[in-house]
């Protein structure tokens, strides 16, 4: 397994292709540190021994021990552990640990290649694996490019105005493919070693050049990664480590891909299959990860309640507890959605898609609540609270530790630093952002409606109602 | 164990002590037999071999096969299997099946007089055992008897003006105890067998007389059932097994109960241990009843929209989604609770608190809300669809059977039952019975609430904050 | 102005044609008795010189003293005086005041015949105002018949598989109309003196012949009225006077209507307006009649946390203030829909269909939310109170007026009179009726969602957001 | 009445007292452009005649044109004028107008100052009055400080460890006061000439010393504004007019203020009063600009569903619809409040505070819903779009311009307009400001509660519930 700086080195290494506010940047440019500083984490944790159970696992084809985050799920326990992981982590870091993609898009692969080996006699099962061990081997970063651009909504790919809206094979070739589009929302990518593309959606027979998965190291020749970071604003006094994040459009201006790396090419029926599996191994991941973010604010909120000196008052305890059930319900499902697992011909375990969904679903619905909660249990302060240097100006610092003096048992300074981090989880870009990845990573609330709509046998809830109705079918 | 047959000739066999409208009444009484009906259920299923499984268990006291409702849980999968097996059966019945009452006061007292024994060195377990022994053995239904009627809700037991208001020993002899109360709520008790009492709060020292708990027969004497039956409108022409429940205050006037009937008597520090596990268990039975009840308005929402023509259109759909989400986040959390059981000294496996309780409350805050979506897919027929007889009626019955039609592939008579359903679903004193049940039974949601901000740990969700924020402890 | 025995020997004077539970019955059914006693107060309150300033107006085309029940709108105050009658009525009977439809149909007819005639040379304003003076002169009561049975939802009126699943003309003659179909959810129609008909919904040139609007006597030949009444649960021994209402489906056989009677006959342009005036009218009706059922819940919320000790619990206060909200932005809206009124050339004034239809919305989406309210703050007894008699019976009698106690201040008696009317408004086929009339009763919420999407201006809203973009035209 | 250009002059005239990240800067520092900006535009549409009647207003001291934002309301009608004008102005700069604090103080001061003299035989109307002439005419704008740093939430003014926590007269001279505290949350100060200062809350006598109203130039020796200025990202390529807020804490350090300025001091029975009746006309403020931030955020909503190509998709209007209900019920509830105002001893005009606070609740318990909804259907973009100068990069310009493509008919470059504003709306920090004030600004949602519950005739409503059970009083 790799360390945080051997991660690092790598970055450094790679050809430049990340272009960010109309430049062509390093990967460890500035503005990416809080990202990298995240994937960090992911190697540190591994390599303390208190978080080996849960961060280390062992591989299926190797017998080495390896980073989960690069693990196919052989059990209902590794997809329990995955869970508790990214709880952990996201607790650790304030947010998204990111790294979650790859392996959930690994995980879906590992499932399809199987399946399109047995019903379509293909090879790419093998192929896969060998793909696998040079990733687990080398405890790669990857990124999961799944989300077209999409153009006309109302359109499917091979009847768009331009064919490129949807990304595709424009070029077959003895040795590989080639292929062009864009992807979108691609958290981590300007960092991450490997980009792995799945399709967004189920193609018919006419979409069959869009039907294609593929992984490509980040920095090959025609990708360009367009990046916008986000991360709390910097501080100059009271210093904090810095988490954050990035997101890329990904465009692929006819970019070459050998056979090797080539896991679906034109199998058409299982494009949807392939879509729908990697976003329901991140949906179980949402059922980590989201439960983190809720106590993130949960314990912000509780901090403020007790630094305001109302921790006891029913209306707190009461919003308190809505988080509270927003959390456990989101994880306890999740639980469930492991517990319910399946496996498939490849032995990878996967998740019970409904419960996956109902926890996303429901997690997603209520981040906008939560938020709200937060705020209103901090009070106005944190969109006014005057900038961190005036703390520190001989002028008016004095008078600012005067004034924000609460609870007399906690110091201005301690003060000080708790509405700061709620004006960054309140009132930073960081937080928009934090707020619409909160609805739509990993699918928008009404892609889960589809998917639990797809997947609910509804049809034995109208023979319930039939039977107490006592109409005979 | 019993069949059904059995069980009501024991009903019939019983002293008369069942008080309905201003009457001493028969336990057999026509306005019981719905209720009856449903228990009987509960009995059938256990018989029969292909719901084996489910329904029937192996006692770990003696060996024998023994029906689920009478079972103190071994493991983690029985608590999984009574889940399932009371989600099955509640919508096999269309509602609450009402025998968990008793396993899930078995399983608590189970606990709870071991716990004491080992703390306070008292002979409580063997003298349960003794009991849940007799219990096992002839198959017994049995009521929980919980809820004081409690009087000034601002006051403790002991400084009520009438001291009665909560149940107590006024009299310990040498052969037992006697007591005098009034039970609230008293779900099936006027067709139980048994009658098992537990405090219904944490008790003080002055309270002592209040931390009383043990099992009586249900016509025991000074014990009075007043009781109050709803079901369903009565059908005279569209047949169905009807189904229903009945609740009595259940007084006791100076009752005698012998000592080896007593399971807590004066250990003050246990009552709240007590009504707390009850509640937990029985929080944990309505994960799975309350997706049952969501079932059966899932399955009749879904029906009517296909009567009405309607079944694909986009709101429809939402609303169906809308039901599917909390059905199983419910049940998804409740299966957690069940795999982060905890075993207790005894022997008993006991639901994670923090899963149970957030679950019943996210069912509790839903229960109106279902309803709602319910009567929105239904339209207003429900409330408006003339009496079953006018459908009979030579005059009208045509008339009517011709403009009831609606989607032609579904006959009139089959639109009329499916709205004779929904009007008993929705516009019937029984609907209003099961919103109210569905809110306040087991616990309302401000009591899950309590129970989830007594049991979390929310200090260590403030420590997240503080980590982030830069603050040391 | 008629007095309420007037109103009463009237209903005993017509021909009987309400059917109910498989019989025809007399008008003063004593089922039917709960519904006449609110009408009756209709014209006891317009008797009372206390409440003249709102229960009388002046009529605009005799100049007389009459009901404001039979009043057409001639000004803003007219409006506004109209939702505040109603709100005050509502309170007094505890729920649908019923006597709205007529006056909203008169209106609504008022209107639309003289922009008919404006536009397309009729004459049937005149004839309409005729028909207006006798119904003014005889102080009627009117039902308004509006909501075809509409068989296949997927279908307009002329596809149905069977033509008179919307009403329509069979014959045109000289003297008048012959029609035949079926109306759904008249209320007040079995103790109505009148039937007034208006379409449901626009109409295509195919669906001519459903383009008809009139009215007939209520037991006019060929008109049948089949029944269903629904009340609290009668007392024998806490008597209250008894409210309630009834529905009819009401079925025309091939009724013959003059043409001195008939107000549309195959105007489609105009159908769809006069369904949605109608909609309008009483729709800001709502805006009265909704915050006082509001009242009544809140009114009884506050009561019984009175009487459990509770009342100044912070949760209490909480759910309180979430009614009161409810019931005055409802109320607030309504108001404003009357001061941004409209006059049309009839010279009625016409309420803002974008305020009237916001506001009838919140009350819709509200309704089963303040039952669950009102549930939450009565506990459960509601659904387990022992019957009336029992608490008159020499046996339990005593014990349940002991056991009932709570404030000490409040006797057992009036304890029972609080939970019995909380039992009957949370737990009786009535409060159903009241729950699926609160969402349906003059439009579902999704059907004011259409009337404000097809009237609301959206394209300026666009307009304000490119400007702001800075995107030009 | 001043010009723009005017007001912009006088600012830069004044004393530097405005601290912002560690500095002294002038009035018009880059950062509070974007504020100064739209206090601007309340000079420029008052000078713009197709604006008039809505802007101008007549004083009813001098006779005078003045802008209707120094005007003391005379009627109901002008009561709804102000409430139009905020709504049209707030469409116009997309967000709060800000300059209505001042005008809400000088109104509820114009109250107050009356009554107070009436009941306390103090002569401050008259001097009120003349500084009211003072400020209109010089055309000022107006900030309101009222919230207090509050310290330690649980304790009263003069009971905090540190008595300045609460702003107070530390010296009373024969000339005047002076003053010592600090003020949160003062939107405009930095930017505008008066600061007025008024209590936070009801004081008691041992509070006398906070009882305190009075107005000083925002230059004022001793005043020092620490200021948190807000905006969209700054645009270099796409420009728009610019538009932002900035917030100070505002620190009084031994201010000394003249009698003339003096309005309260010491009438402690009062200070309560003047909180609430500014915080009332503060909140009638809000049902104007609150449904033109819907109106902002409905546009933009409706705009995108519009670029994505699924305006006419049913969950896409049921979304509109939401807004609308809400922006139409908090509007409609704010003209009931207007149109029920109260007329004081001043000849001042009261808005109605029961629909004034519901409305104003229902804004604030709505707005991260609003956001909700915005985000959901905007999609992930708002969040991942590259920054601006990459559209304009010579290497990635081109493809990203190729990849906004979606709905053919609008450009790549009205695309990029939208969702750059929409990036702005849901992730920059101006958006998470807007968030907090639309919760916190005129007082949280649990103030308005309180408010409600202060004011609301309760009693009365369990009056019509015990009529209903029978119980008599």
């Amino acid at each position: 397994m790799r360390t945080a700086e051997q991660y690092l080195d790598k970055l450094r290494s790679m050809r430049p292709n990340v272009y960010m506010g109309g430049e062509l940047v390093q990967r460890d440019d500035p503005r990416l540190i809080p990202g990298i500083n995240i994937m960090s984490e992911t190697f540190n944790y591994a390599a303390d021994p208190r978080h080996k159970d849960l961060m280390v696992a062992t591989s299926h084809i190797t017998g080495q021990s390896i980073n989960r985050f690069c693990h196919i799920h052989q059990s209902i326990d590794d997809l329990l552990k995955k869970q508790e992981m990214t709880r952990f982590l996201c607790t650790r870091t304030g947010g998204c640990i990111q790294r979650c993609m790859g392996v959930d898009a690994l995980n879906a692969l590992s499932v399809i290649t199987k399946e399109m080996d047995l019903r379509m006699g293909t090879k790419y099962h093998e192929r896969f694996t060998g793909y696998l061990k040079y990733f687990q081997e080398n405890d790669l970063v990857g990124n999961c490019a799944q989300t077209d651009v999409k153009g006309d909504r109302s359109k499917r790919p091979h009847e768009q105005a331009d064919p490129d809206l949807y990304l595709r094979v424009v070029e077959k070739r003895e040795d590989g493919i080639v292929v062009r589009g864009a992807k979108a929302h691609n958290t981590i990518a300007p960092y991450a070693d490997e980009i792995i593309v799945v399709p967004t959606r189920m193609m018919t027979e006419k979409d069959a050049a869009y039907a294609v998965s593929f992984a490509v190291p980040a920095d090959t020749e025609g990708v360009y990664l367009v990046t916008r970071a986000t991360a709390p604003r910097t501080r100059k006094h009271l210093k904090v480590k810095e988490y954050g994040s990035a997101d890329s459009l990904t465009i692929f201006d006819n970019v070459f891909v050998p056979w090797e790396r080539v896991f679906m090419c034109g199998e058409t029926p299982f494009a949807g299959f392939l879509a729908m599996l990697f976003a329901l191994f991140h949906r179980h991941s949402y059922t980590g990860c989201k439960p983190a973010t809720t106590d993130v604010i949960m314990g912000a909120a509780a901090l403020v309640a007790e630094y305001n000196g109302v921790e006891k008052a029913p209306h707190v305890r009461d919003k308190l507890a809505d988080l509270i059930a927003v959390a456990e319900l989101v994880y306890g499902t999740g639980i469930a959605s492991a517990v319910k697992a399946k496996r498939y011909a490849s032995g990878t375990y996967v998740p019970d898609p409904v419960f996956a969904n109902v926890a996303r679903y429901h997690a997603g619905i209520n981040v906008y609540h939560e938020f709200d909660i937060l705020a209103d249990l901090a009070g106005g302060l944190p969109a006014t609270l005057p900038l961190e240097e005036d703390f520190f100006n001989p002028v008016t610092g004095e008078l600012l530790h005067k004034y924000i003096m609460r609870n007399p048992e906690i110091t201005a300074e301690n003060q000080h630093k708790c509405f700061r981090m709620l004006s960054d989880m309140l009132c930073s870009a960081h937080a928009g952002v934090m707020q619409v990845a909160g609805i739509h990573g990993g699918g928008s609330p009404i892609m889960e409606k589809i998917a639990i709509m797809g997947q609910y046998d509804i049809k034995s809830k109208k023979a319930i109602a039939k039977r107490l109705a006592g109409i005979e079918d």
